[in-house]
């Protein structure tokens, strides 16, 4: 499990940052990606990396301000011209259904694949066998959400050192072991599953938010985070301008990143008008309140390892 | 006058070509630079060039399909950020007035210029001092519209050798003469402008068509171009691809050429099949047929000289 950023920046386009998009890849857990946001060019930016257009099967919009959603016409369609078949579902606030079928009916584009589309309110809003995923309403003058996927519990490994130690050789029986609560071998003895199994595995969680202001009140929907993505379209000095255009400050970022106790904070959205040394200060801003922090930068990689 | 090229793809983007758009750059004569569509990520090719977005005053789409279309949002939302006052009229196929405004709606973007969208016919579709335009209807399944901008006839040089042989020497006279058919000069004597004035400049002609089948009897339509730009998706052998898919070949793209009577033809929308010397030999097929044709590519710049 990782997250690759695609778009790092705030508004609009730079050489150095295109409009927000990061990709969430569970190849390994679950043969799927998932996108947050999807700027213009998204698409384009995918071209260097080695995601595969029909991997993505979930894109959860955080709101509807034109760098989070003006690529989604360009991606849907290029997907459907490389073969995707399977659905995809987008999340997103009220207005995103008709932004897309508008774009889509208007430009005679069929798709060649099912795509729902669900406006979402706070709360549970997806679960499948591994994964559930949760949003929170934001502070940004529209409705703008923030979504923490929280990867289940995963049973623990077989232990075949135990298994030997209790005379059972290794076979399908195994097998048996690992998916039955209990097995009754061929002598007749009655195992229990728990007996050879190592610890369950706790499942990660990763918190994106849309743009926002500052709100202390997420420590709890944010809790415990193995990463949280935040904001941080000015500097830490400019709290008062960070609250007039509905955004954070680095030093926001950085104190909810503390109060929620995440293992790691990862900040975004980074206006053009930081360059070279300023974003040095804007990631020195976070790390004085939260050490285990980085600046987002467009295709950096950020690996979210098993517990 | 000038073309830049800033995609040159058909469908999808690919690392070599964007998809379509085209500046006609009117810098020297209109301080103007008029589009020709807009796909996605046109904004960003735009950063590796000199154009202002504040410059851009006209976009003339062809049709609506989204590799034509989907980076005007975003065009627009940010000509708006970099502070674009001067108004902007979009010409294009009915439906464009439904997809720019849903998308602006939606994304709640409020713009900085005031924004025109016609939705044209064939015939005439704009004229000023220095320019005319017009639109016809193409081949494409949808409504695909060419544009024939016509520069108007503009006066010739005053002749300093004529006044001065005729004893009239520079001064604020000369001025007179050259914006008055007859002056009368501080000797009583009446003199024509037109016996001091070299020949009229005739305007050049660019016709940009958008997709669109073969279609012989456009030779009228762009009779005598300076420079006709002609999509060429498909290798000169493939004409039944290219009818079953509503395009043309570099063959047909240069008969029409020849048949018009053109004076340099410029093939673009090359699909991303064909490579390196696979587009040299679409180039070649071209040429066997009319001599003077060239092949687009990304930021490639065309100046169209003055007569």
């Amino acid at each position: 499990m990782d997250l690759l950023f695609l778009g790092t920046g705030a508004g609009l386009p730079s050489k150095e940052r295109n409009v927000s998009s990061i990709a969430l890849q569970m190849l390994q857990e679950q043969q799927t990606i998932w996108l947050f946001d999807c700027g213009e060019a998204t698409q384009h930016q995918i071209l260097h990396t080695t995601i595969k257009p029909r991997k993505i099967e979930k894109i959860f919009i955080t709101h509807l301000h034109g760098d989070h959603i003006y690529g989604l016409p360009g991606l849907l369609s290029s997907r459907s011209f490389q073969s995707g078949e399977l659905p995809v579902t987008i999340y997103g606030p009220a207005g995103l259904k008709e932004y897309i079928e508008t774009s889509l009916r208007v430009s005679k584009t069929s798709l060649s694949y099912p795509l729902l589309i669900e406006e979402v309110t706070e709360g549970l809003i997806f679960e499948n066998e591994h994964t559930q995923a949760y949003a929170k309403k934001l502070d940004h003058g529209i409705d703008s959400f923030g979504y923490r996927i929280v990867e289940k519990t995963r049973q623990g490994e077989l232990q075949p050192e135990k298994l030997k130690e209790a005379g059972i050789l290794p076979g399908p029986i195994y097998k048996q072991i690992k998916e039955n609560s209990t097995v009754t071998l061929d002598n007749g003895k009655v195992i229990k599953r728990t007996d050879f199994m190592g610890p369950d595995k706790p499942g990660r969680v990763v918190t994106i938010l849309g743009d926002s202001r500052y709100m202390p009140q997420l420590s709890e929907f944010t809790a415990d985070s193995d990463v949280l993505i935040h904001e941080a379209t000015f500097d830490g000095e400019d709290q008062q301008l960070a609250y007039d255009y509905y955004h954070s400050t680095t030093r926001q970022a950085a104190s909810l990143a503390k109060q929620a106790g995440v293992k790691k904070l990862i900040m975004t959205h980074i206006s053009s008008r930081y360059q070279g040394e300023q974003q040095q200060k804007l990631l020195d801003q976070a790390r004085e309140i939260f050490p285990n922090t980085e600046l987002a930068h467009d295709f950096c990689q950020i690996e979210i390892p098993s517990k």
